[in-house]
């Protein structure tokens, strides 16, 4: 999927919602539990319930990793079912990989060929060889950890590096490689302050936004600072969302909560204009 | 395992090598290609080979998540196996992961609990509850990303952070953490120079220390600078043992290399005494 593809679909449904699928067998409602793949069905509701009021989909490869085997497959069938009933929508791996170069080729080839996601999570650590091959695929998205969410993010993110933060040097630095095009960015809505900076190194990059909801964010600072002319941003939301209600009416549950996301967002699309 | 019980291997093996199991089809015998599970056929030729001369085996997930399903039903086997038959030798889910505290919660069930590794390498870049997650497993070892042996690690890794290099805030902050006593690092061998400065920080933390071989790195020096009184080194060498033939001689010329860095190892332990 290229950018643009993504900015349109954004104008269609007046969102730049992402349902993050973050599938505990803890917090799914327990009748699920008796199916043969309970992640997959759950996945499947979410799915079939909030298709029209997101645009991107994330599972988190952690939570299907804890599951072993079943879980990659319950992975598996995830990214099948939304590549064959909704190849309009943008598919992030969130699995943070990184690794020297022939290495993160393979993480490549798993992630954009095996599983056919259009992007994935890349730790910046390991510097330009190790996200070079996942630039490589083209109409594919390396979405670069840049500011993150948690609290952790300031033990490293925010220091001082040469005159100016760690995630100020990953922005600059990772704008001089190869198919820099092919980046997206990660960066915390928990720090929206942070935005109106970041936006002065990257100005249309598209960012995926965590931390709106449950980790304190705010939506609409968000928007105010870190809204690029082709919207650029998509704001993950996991937990608020998959996790409305634990009980039969979980699908529907879901869906309203996404519903009044994209609402909101309708709202600050049209008052951008 | 302890690392106490880890040091103890290493003087009766005489030997601190640990040989990645980065298997890719498209470099292992031929032959192998026929079997129903290629993969962890190469793997048990290979660590029945060896076994005697090394005190620890590394998959690398991406070798594995590349073949999908097949994949990681190959790790999973090859973990298993090892467990079984040899659970004296160290084992290292070589993953890189990191997120933020619950989601890196998943990532060490996975891991820790079910595939049962001893320890997995992590990225440091989101910081404190980031890895924490990962420490908090008693006997199991998180094996933290300082300096790599790639020409990326230049790119941040080595900048000036607050008057010192970024792997030396990593090194220092990470000191802090609770549970750090689990932790290990990975140490590139192709910057030998660095490994006394780095003992100044951590004088008795186990390295991990791929780069030896293929990349360059020089065993002499990389002892010389780095050797700590419970030795406190592992060697990595993946593609220089595994794929030393691609005959059906291929385990037996596997062995043959490990063996020779078994030899100089032992050379080294002596002297060193």
């Amino acid at each position: 999927m290229t950018t643009q593809q993504l900015t349109e679909q954004i104008q269609k449904k007046q969102s730049f919602l992402c349902i993050g699928l973050d599938v505990d067998l803890n917090k799914i409602p327990p009748h699920l539990l008796q199916e043969e793949d309970p992640i997959f069905a759950f996945n499947k509701a979410i799915i079939d319930a909030t298709h029209h009021v997101c645009v991107a989909y994330k599972p988190n490869t952690a939570f299907y990793e804890a599951y072993g085997l079943k879980g990659w497959q319950a992975l598996e069938k995830t990214i099948n079912y939304l590549n064959e009933k909704h190849p309009d929508i943008f598919t992030i791996a969130d699995a943070k990989r990184g690794d020297i170069g022939n290495t993160s080729s393979m993480y490549a080839k798993a992630f954009f060929e095996d599983l056919a996601f259009d992007s994935v999570t890349v730790a910046p650590y390991m510097g330009k060889d190790s996200v070079e091959p996942f630039l490589a695929f083209k109409n594919k998205h390396t979405i670069l950890l840049a500011l993150t969410s948690n609290q952790g993010a300031f033990d490293f993110q925010t220091k001082q590096v040469e005159g100016k933060e760690l995630y100020k040097q990953v922005l600059e630095t990772s704008k001089t490689w190869e198919n820099s095009e092919n980046l997206m960015y990660v960066v915390g809505a928990t720090k929206a302050e942070y935005f109106a900076e970041i936006r002065k190194i990257i100005p249309n990059s598209f960012l995926l936004v965590p931390g709106v909801g449950a980790q304190g964010g705010n939506l609409q600072d968000v928007c105010k600072y870190g809204m690029a002319d082709n919207v650029g941003l998509l704001i993950n939301s996991s937990r608020g969302i998959i996790y409305a209600s634990n009980q039969a009416d979980f699908a529907e549950a879901a869906a309203q909560k996404a519903q009044d996301m994209q609402l909101e967002m309708a709202s600050i699309l049209k008052h951008a204009d």
